[in-house]
C-alpha cells in the first residue's frame, strides 16, 4: 500500500538554537520512499549526516522567532505484517557481528538489571525459543500494562515502566526490547509512522533478530499490523529521537498524519 | 538558489534484468534536498542501500516490457561555485584519512601512468602548489582539448582522451582528477545536475582536495559557475554510473530538466 | 614511552559459552601497536569484527572446562597526558557528526537526568565553558567522591554514583561523562591500560571533546598523567565490555600487568 | 596450521616522504593472528587507520636516510583451500550490497572492455555457472599464460597480460578477476602470504563470490591450497599496494618469510 505521512513541528526560540532532527524517512528493505517533501520556515542552512545506523540527521540552527518544520513523504510499504510463529532462536554464535550490538543494555533499556531475570522466565516459560518468546513478551506487555499518558516521561526506563504498571508506546518498545535481550535476542527500536494509529501520533515499536533476520513487533496491539513507515532506528529511544535540541525551543505546535494515497507511478 | 531537477528514463528490456541505478541526490554540505518524487512504472519493489562513498544506491529488477524510471527533486544549493585561487597544496601527511583513497589510480584515471609526468609538469611550470595547480589543469584541458560528442565511449580512460584531443564532461573530469592525483592532489567524480547546460543533460565533473577540504572544477567552462545538484561521488566513472545494468537493457528515451524553482517554505 | 601491557584471564564453563571480548588494543593516534600477543589455551577459532565504534571486538565459543586468555602487548605511547587549560567550548553547531552521539544519554550515563542540571552549574559556577568546565567536574568527582571497591557493581549508572558518594575508576568515568554531556560536551570512555596504576587492574577513564578535538580527562586522580593504552571506545561501559558472556562463564583467575619496556626497533 | 609471516623493508629516502603501507594482517574468518611484531627502525610515529574494506592502513613519513620495517606475524590459518566444485552462481539480484562494487571495472581489471566477451564465452562454454565457471577460468589462465618475471609492471592491466601471454601472480590475479566480473561474478584482489611460495616472495590471488559467499582462486597453481594469510583486500592491485610512497624512496632490500610455526597456546 501507499502510504502519505507528515509531520509539522513549530518552535519558538530565543536564542539561535542547534537541533538533530531525524525527521526523513529512507528507503530500504520493504519501504519505498517515492515523493519527500522536507521544508524549513524560515528558509534556514539544514546539512545532513547518516549516522552509526544508517539514519539520515538533519542539523539546523533554529533561528530566533517562531520556526516551521514540515515534512511529507509518500511510501511505500507493505499490508500486513510479516509475523512467523515457530521461527527459531539465532544462537549468539551465528548472529551476524552487527546485531550483536542490539544485545547490550542501553539508556531506557538496562536489560543487565539482575532483577528482570525472574519475570522474563515467568513469561516464556514453556515457549519455544525464537519468534514465540519475543511474541509471548508482548502478549504479557500489552495485558499487563495498560496504554495511559501520563505515568512516564522523556527519561522512563523499561524497569519504571514495568514497576509503574503503564505507560505508552515508546515504553512498550522499551519493555519489549529489555526483555527480549535478557533472551541473548537482540532487538532495536523503530520509531515511524503506523497506518490507522488512534490517536493520530508518531510511533514507536521494535524489531527483534530471530532465525536470522529482523521481525517487526508491536506491543501496543493485540494483532501486529501492517502500513508502517520507519524512520529511524536505535539501541533505543536515546538514539532515535525525532528531535534533540541544545538549548531552549519551546515546541508551540505539533501534527501528524498518515493517510492511504494513491500509488501514482 | 532553489533548482527543480530530475530525468526520466525508458527501458524495454525482454528478461528480468537486475539494474543499479544512482539517482536520488542526498542532502549534505551546501545542498538541501527540499522536495523529491523517484517512482517506477509499472510500481516494481526497489531496495536501497548507501555504499562505501556515502551515495545512496537503488536496486531493482527491471521487469519484461517498458519500464519508466521518473526522479524529480526541488534542491536549494548555492547560486555561485566556491572557488578559492592561491589556497595551499595540503600536505599527504596532512590529508585526512579518507581523502587518501583519492590519490590512487582508478580504472578511467590512470594517474600511475608514467608518461603523464611530463604533461603535468608542463602545465603546472611556474604554478603555487595547491589550488592554482588544478586550475591551470582545468584551462589547459579547456584549452586544448575539444568538447566534441562520438570521440569517446563509456570505457575511454583519461590518458585516451588526452591522446584524442577531445571528449565529453566525463572525459574532461577524468582527465582533470587524473592529473591532479600525479601532483598528490586527491581529486573525486562528481555526477549531477548543472544549472543552463547547453544542451541540457547529465553532467560530470570533480572535486579536489586542497588547503583543508573539496573544491569544485569543472574544465568544460572557462569560469566555474554554481547551480549544482550533486547525485554522486566516487574515483571516477565506475563508481558513479547513474544506470548500471546485468543483462539486455534497452534505453529507449532519456530526458533530463533542470530549472529554477521558487523557493517555497 | 614503551609499555609492556597484558592480562591473562582463565574461565570455567559447563555448557560451551558464546563470549565476546575486547581485548586488542589498536594503533591510532598516539599510539602504535609494535608488538601483540593474542592466544587461547585450548587453541579455539576466534574470529574478528570492528564494532561502530572501530573498536576490534573477538567472538569465541568457550569449550567446557578450563580456558586461558593470554594477551600481551608493547606499545609506544605519550610519556605524559596532553592537557590544555583554558581550552574553549566547542559550539554543537561546529561539532563533527561523529561526535554527536557522544552527547546522548546512555546506559550508565543518564545524562538527560534533570536533577543533574542543578549539580553541574554549581560545579562549573564562574569556570569558563570548554576544557576547564570539564576539569571542574573531575576535581569535583575526586574531592567529593571517595575510591572504594564494593559500593557500585556493573550495572551502576553515574546518579547511583553521586547518591553513593563513592565509587571505582569506571563509575568516576561515567560521572564525568554525564556532566560533561549536561553542558553539551561530547564525552566517551575508555578502557585501557595505565602506567603505575595502584593496585594494578583494568582502567577506565574519559574524554571529552573540547576545542575541535579529543582530551584525556581522568578523575581518578589529582593530575592526569601519560602512559596509557586505549583498548575500547564506548559511550559508557555498556560499549566497552572487555568480556561480555552469554550464558555461565565463571572467572576463576585475571591477571593484568603494566611495566616499562625497552624500545627495540 | 600456524604460519610465522613477515617481512623486512630498507627504504632510503633523501627528503622526508610520507609513505602508505598495508602490512599488518587483521583478524577475521579463518585467520586468527594470534601473535605479531611491526617495528620501524629509527623509531618514528606511526599512525594507522581503517580504509573502506576494512583494511588496516599504517601512515608513517619516512626520515631522511635509512628506515627498516620489519613485519612479523603468526597466524593460524586453514591447512587447506576450501573448494566447492558445482557451488552455484549467485543472481545479482540476490548479492548482497557491498558485493556489488566487486562487480565493477577497476584500474588493473577493466572488465567493461567490450572484447572481453567473446574471450570468456569461449573458457567457460559448457561450464555450470558460478563456482564452475571460476574454476574453469583459472584453470585457462594457468595453463594459456606463462608465469614469467619481466613482462609486466606495477601499471601493466588484465587486457594487456592477456594480450602479453604471461605475467606474475598479480597480473594472474587481475585476469581472474577480470574475466569473472564479465559474467556478473563479484571478485576482489588478495595480498598477502602463502606457505611453500616458490621464490618466497609477498603474493596475490582473488576471491569469487558464489554460492553465498567468497571462495578462494589462485590461478598460480594448478590446484588450490591453503597455508594462506591474507594481508589485504580490494578492487585491484590499486587498492592493495602494500606500500605507496609519496616521492622518491628507494627500496634497498626486501625480505619476506613464511614458515610452519608450532601452535603454542
Amino acid at each position: 500500500m501507499r502510504l502519505d505521512v507528515g509531520c509539522e513541528l513549530i518552535y519558538t526560540v530565543e536564542t539561535p538554537t542547534p537541533m538533530l532532527l531525524m525527521l526523513r524517512p529512507r528507503s530500504g528493505v520493504g519501504q519505498w520512499v517515492a515523493q519527500e517533501r522536507y521544508e524549513f520556515e524560515p528558509l534556514i542552512p539544514a546539512m545532513e549526516y547518516t549516522d552509526s545506523y544508517g539514519n539520515l540527521c538533519q542539523r539546523i540552527v533554529a533561528p530566533v522567532g517562531q520556526m516551521r518544520i514540515q515534512t511529507h513523504a509518500q511510501v511505500e510499504v507493505a499490508d500486513t505484517a510479516d509475523t512467523a510463529p515457530g521461527a527459531g532462536f539465532t544462537p549468539v554464535a551465528e548472529l551476524p557481528d552487527d546485531t550483536l550490538q542490539f544485545l547490550l543494555p542501553s539508556r531506557y533499556c538496562p536489560s543487565d538489571d539482575p532483577q528482570l531475570g525472574e519475570l522474563v522466565q515467568r513469561i516464556v516459560q514453556d515457549v519455544a525459543p525464537g519468534y514465540d518468546q519475543v511474541a509471548a513478551i508482548c502478549t504479557w506487555i500489552h495485558t499487563k500494562l495498560e496504554y495511559r499518558y501520563g505515568v512516564s516521561s522523556v527519561t522512563t526506563s523499561a524497569l519504571q515502566t514495568i514497576e509503574y504498571g503503564a505507560g505508552v508506546c515508546r515504553d512498550f518498545a522499551h519493555v519489549g526490547i529489555t526483555l527480549s535481550r535478557t533472551l541473548s535476542i537482540p532487538a532495536r527500536m523503530v520509531v515511524g509512522y503506523l497506518y490507522q494509529l488512534e490517536p493520530m501520533d508518531l510511533h514507536a515499536w521494535f524489531e527483534a533478530y530471530v532465525d536470522g533476520r529482523w521481525y517487526m513487533f508491536d506491543a501496543t496491539q493485540a494483532v501486529p499490523r501492517g502500513g508502517r513507515v520507519s524512520v529511524a532506528y536505535g539501541r533505543d529511544a536515546a538514539d532515535v529521537a525525532l528531535s534533540t535540541q541544545f538549548g531552549q525551543a519551546q515546541l508551540d505546535h505539533l501534527r501528524v498524519w498518515v493517510a492511504q494515497a494513491e500509488s501514482q507511478a
